[in-house]
């Protein structure tokens, strides 16, 4: 019977609070089973790029990765941000691994194609791109990848990602093997039918009550977009989507989100 | 019988000049059998240092490593150079893994202790504290490890650490499995007799020749701490260190220093 793997994803809520991110990082150390941990950048990474004097460049709310912002976020996602987790987690017994798409080939992107715009150094990754057989090797010997979000392309030059993107992917592609489920960690405790109140947290939601759930506008705006993309894992393989705060990995209190 | 290992250090000399680098890559890449690349961090990382402000400080030659430094160090060693090199290695078809030493718990160091001054954040690597067992493994799976000059002391903080020194103990640690040679890239094409003429390269140098050479002074200043440490790891298990320029690793211009 294939085995359970879990995937982490943090984001910038979380990265950006020293303390926050050392009790996640605790309670993912205490987090029983396989594991994969997948970080963003955060508004630390805006900073830093600023303090470089790029001025940072933005089209439909999205970052243009010229090559002196490439050159940063590579610094900031895989050095400094990955090395310090990966250094964390080791004084808490965690054997991670500081992992970029590049290395071992582990994950291809191909740079965002110009339509009306440039987007720069963005790559879009497809499950198809995610090399299994090194992860599962990585898992197999007690190694657990932590994951910044630059890729590759396999022509020599490094990709901006998205991490959801990257953690959807890796993923969807890692139900081959495993029984995944993708935990996307963000700064509620989960869904919410009223955003003022923690008790109003949906435990379990699924393609039906999601449906009905907007056409009642309860659930609208910056959720929709989340919980689409969690519907399309789940179409893609993903046994479970949850969505939870991150002190709350080893806990009850998350939303699932699966199929009906 | 054990298999052959060859270990590359490559430093600032190279790394500060884009076409060189590419060039030793693209030989790199060409070099048949196991190999491991270990990098230093150059020029370019004083200059991003300043870039964001901080003055370095040096003492008796040597940077002091203070938290902003390190983190710079980090940035730059283990993010920008180390995802840029492996990017450059994957499109040429070596499958390279960049790594530091807190990955897989790699390269362990201890904090150098403070006596008439403190170095800061700088770690001093022994033999015992490279983990042969994951990097066995990683050369038993085709990939080729690149390391950058950062480690840990397992305790959560990561460490500035000597590139030579890196790549000397992790040769000594591995002789214990491989019949390894320790390959130093510099920029000469191997040890000279005149400075001036390339011709008189020495072909091969043992400690009995290196004696007579010190005490003609054909061998002085700089040259006798590199010698001095290429003998100090042949005692230590390692079959056969060699002086060489980058581009020269697949031809026999080199010095090769060994025992007598």
């Amino acid at each position: 019977m294939a085995e359970k793997l879990h995937i982490f994803k943090i984001g910038g809520g979380i990265i950006d609070k020293p303390e926050e991110l050392h009790e996640f990082l605790t309670c993912f150390s205490a987090f029983v089973g396989l594991k994969v941990l997948v970080h963003g950048g955060g508004k630390g990474a805006s900073k830093f790029i600023q303090q470089l004097g790029i001025t940072p460049k933005m089209e439909q709310g999205r970052r243009i990765t010229n090559k002196e912002t490439l050159d940063a976020v590579t610094m900031y996602y895989a050095g400094y941000l990955n090395k310090n987790i990966v250094a964390c987690l080791q004084s808490k017994k965690v054997n991670a691994m500081g992992l970029c798409g590049a290395d071992a080939n582990l994950i291809t992107a191909s740079k965002r194609p110009v339509k009306e715009f440039d987007f720069g150094w963005v790559g879009d990754v497809k499950p198809s791109g995610v090399n299994n057989q090194t992860i599962e090797l990585l898992l197999n010997n007690n190694i657990v990848p932590v994951f910044s979000a630059i890729t590759h392309n396999q022509i020599g030059d490094l990709l901006n990602t998205n991490a959801d993107t990257i953690a959807a992917n890796v993923a969807i592609s890692l139900s081959q093997t495993y029984h995944v489920t993708l935990h996307y960690c963000f700064d509620k405790i989960g869904v919410l039918r009223d955003l003022e109140n923690e008790d109003s947290m949906i435990a379990e939601i699924t393609p039906n009550l999601y449906s009905k759930l907007k056409r009642e506008q309860v659930i609208y705006d910056g959720m929709i977009p989340k919980l689409d993309n969690a519907f399309d894992v789940l179409n893609q393989g993903v046994e479970r989507v949850i969505l939870e705060h991150p002190k709350n990995i080893n806990t009850n209190i998350k939303t699932i989100v699966c199929k009906d």
